[in-house]
């Protein structure tokens, strides 16, 4: 079959069919759209993206994503938090979703992702030893591990309460109320579920 | 509320929402995506949607979308098609779905959208002129009326017969067969579907 786009056309297809979810269809949609949109809106949207990767850089600490110049998370350096609690999260939109419930005034950690053996991610893949360090620094009173409602969140939550316990390391420890629904992953919990499941914590 | 995201993740999912059928949502998730995949890939996609508009323009004839360097459509070059019909579609896409098929050897006319009064779209918005010239510039005997199966395709492909039959131009007329379901657009028309609506096409 002849080449039925253009070239350029085609190569917006693909490279947005890499978009997770994206089949060929939305991506032919998407890029069709950017084709018709005026130059000024593809040209932005390219922008953003080439200054993505350079812009954004994790927190030393916390290990949330923050702006490339600043040196640690405005929501750890925030003299108003309290930084002896600290939610424990896979992944950094995961403090996004628990900020909007305006109902935690603690600080977060980024694990950066959750046990899954299929996945080949062993503990020694999260920032758990960091997490520990914050605990004897800050003098950390309460961990709420904030980790999805799945098999893996379910078995890093253990891992971790396991792992902290084993260390002598004296610090109350919570998971989030089984009012979010199994399965869902936090990110996409809604603000009244989540402030329900921050409130209805239960003790380890 | 603090800025609970970098900045520049937060200009990526402003300008991702912009993308047809995009929430908030689906924004984070495509935005934290492109964050976590390689610098290339981010780099890669920016680069297409930059060239994007530069490198597409319309065919001068059909008004398909065309490489920059073509001056007209490779499809209506092609001495192989028939040019004495044409299927007139909505959109550039439109073609990509009817070619799919490998059931149709003539040509194609993109009327560059349908009659819409609610958008404001009239017949004098569409490529209409250019279809009457063609129709005597290349003595097409058939005109196959491949426009959505839609309110707005129905109404465009009635005009279309009026406007033709006023202007006493013999040719003869079709539309694609009521196999296409209705209400779904031509692009999105599965291949077999749109095989059997060529065949069964019905004289005007």
């Amino acid at each position: 079959m002849a080449q039925l786009l253009p070239s350029a056309l085609l190569e917006a297809i693909e490279e947005l069919g890499r978009l997770p979810g994206v089949g060929a269809r939305t991506a032919e949609r998407y890029a069709y759209f950017l084709l018709r949109a005026q130059p000024t809106t593809t040209e932005k949207l390219a922008a953003t993206l080439r200054k993505l990767h350079s812009g954004v850089k994790q927190c030393p600490v916390t290990f949330a994503l923050i702006d490339s110049d600043q040196t640690v998370s405005p929501l750890y350096d925030d003299p108003s938090r309290d930084k002896t609690i600290i939610a424990v999260v896979e992944e950094p939109l995961d403090i996004v979703a628990l900020e909007r419930t305006g109902n935690f005034n603690g600080t977060y950690h980024v694990l950066g992702g959750a046990i899954s053996p299929i996945d080949g991610v062993g503990p020694e893949q999260l920032h758990i030893p960091e997490l520990v360090k914050r605990i004897e620094d800050d003098q950390v009173k309460e961990l709420i591990i904030a980790t999805n409602a799945s098999v893996e969140g379910e078995s890093t939550a253990l891992f971790l309460q396991r792992h902290i316990q084993e260390r002598g390391i004296t610090v109350t420890m919570s998971r989030l109320a089984r009012g979010i629904p199994v399965g869902v992953d936090l990110e996409y919990a809604d603000q009244i579920t989540l402030s329900h499941a921050l409130e209805g914590r239960r003790l380890l």
